[in-house]
């Protein structure tokens, strides 16, 4: 079942997918292998055909898969063929940043709405992004019917805030606090680690650029 | 030669391995398989072998890895069983956010400046961060050794920084402006983009929550 193969890391890798497969469009090539496949997106091609296995057959064995065509079911398995109306939990510096990031428009994530405690915010815009009362958090969901949100708060104020989001509705959180959260089991929650990005990179120098 | 193996996602995978070693480690586990260790990081063993097999022999054929151990390797393979001194270009919103972010401290990287073009920012310091003209740049990269940069500056000045960044000697560039940029073969550009961890939730929306 797909919930007990790790799927946080199943749709990064069908990201990662996602992104070979356009840029495989866009130099022009129609078919590509799950080997190959596998390879620009730095993982295998045995991996390859286990993620796509569990949403049905693709390609044709021995040939290959149709690039368009391949690219289209995974935006749809992502989920990203439609617009996403998503709320912005904490204005304070990573809140603002988030609300002025352009990736989310044009990837089809819509800003409705940012939550604030701070009463000098309360009732002011930011990018057009109206800043609201963390009171009328519970209201605005149901009403506007969100399901995703992004918490850009304090660590120490990160649980509260999440146990708001859940019972006022919110099926999936985005959180930036570098603290561990719990929430129930059927709420989607990712938590961004900077720290692993920055990892990446003394991987790179340390391995490949002579700086050990 | 492992440059040409996608390097980067393999040390997203080892990010990954590291925290479940680590988990591991926590919960008093003193041996693991590989096809276990790839399961808790999503993957699977073949990989975990595989990525292993770069940097030596690891573990005992039938039996599995020291966890302790194990860890130990993997930080090592990281690069970060050592302190780096972190810059970012860009003291607006994100780069505030990020000069706050306590998850570098705690992993070792320490963001010494902040460089700006700003001139009621420029002198300044935020939480105890200098924020400096961005002229300086150069000279202080030289001066004190820095290796990693962060950008978090409009996309549209964000190649005319990474430029600079290069020509002064930096080797590693987190990148957080969503703009496809260019560097020489020898630096190393990992790009955050913010979007692919809104997708994973649509991803899990879409096919684990009913919200198609």
């Amino acid at each position: 079942m797909l919930r007990n193969k790790a799927p946080k890391f199943i749709s990064e890798r069908f990201s990662l997918y996602l992104r070979a497969l356009t840029q495989l469009e866009e130099s022009g090539v129609k078919i590509i292998s799950s080997d190959d496949l596998g390879r620009l997106a730095g993982g295998n091609g045995a991996l390859v055909r286990k993620d796509l296995s569990y949403f049905g057959e693709f390609g044709i064995k021995g040939v290959g898969y149709n690039v368009s065509e391949l690219r289209r079911e995974i935006s749809s398995i992502l989920g990203i063929d439609r617009r996403w109306k998503v709320i912005v939990v904490g204005a304070g510096h990573l809140g603002s940043a988030l609300i002025g990031y352009k990736g989310f428009r044009e990837r089809n994530f819509e800003i409705v709405a940012a939550f604030d405690m701070d009463r000098t915010k309360i009732g002011t815009e930011y990018l057009g992004v109206p800043i609201r009362d963390i009171a009328e958090l519970p209201e605005f969901v149901r009403r506007e019917r969100i399901k995703i949100a992004v918490v850009s708060v304090p660590r120490e104020s990160a649980q509260a805030v999440v146990d708001l989001l859940v019972s006022s509705g919110i099926r999936a959180i985005l959180n930036f606090a570098p603290v561990k959260l719990h929430v129930p089991e059927d709420i989607f929650l990712n938590n961004v680690d900077l720290s692993t990005e920055l990892e990446s990179l003394t991987f790179l120098l340390t391995n490949l650029g002579g700086e050990r």
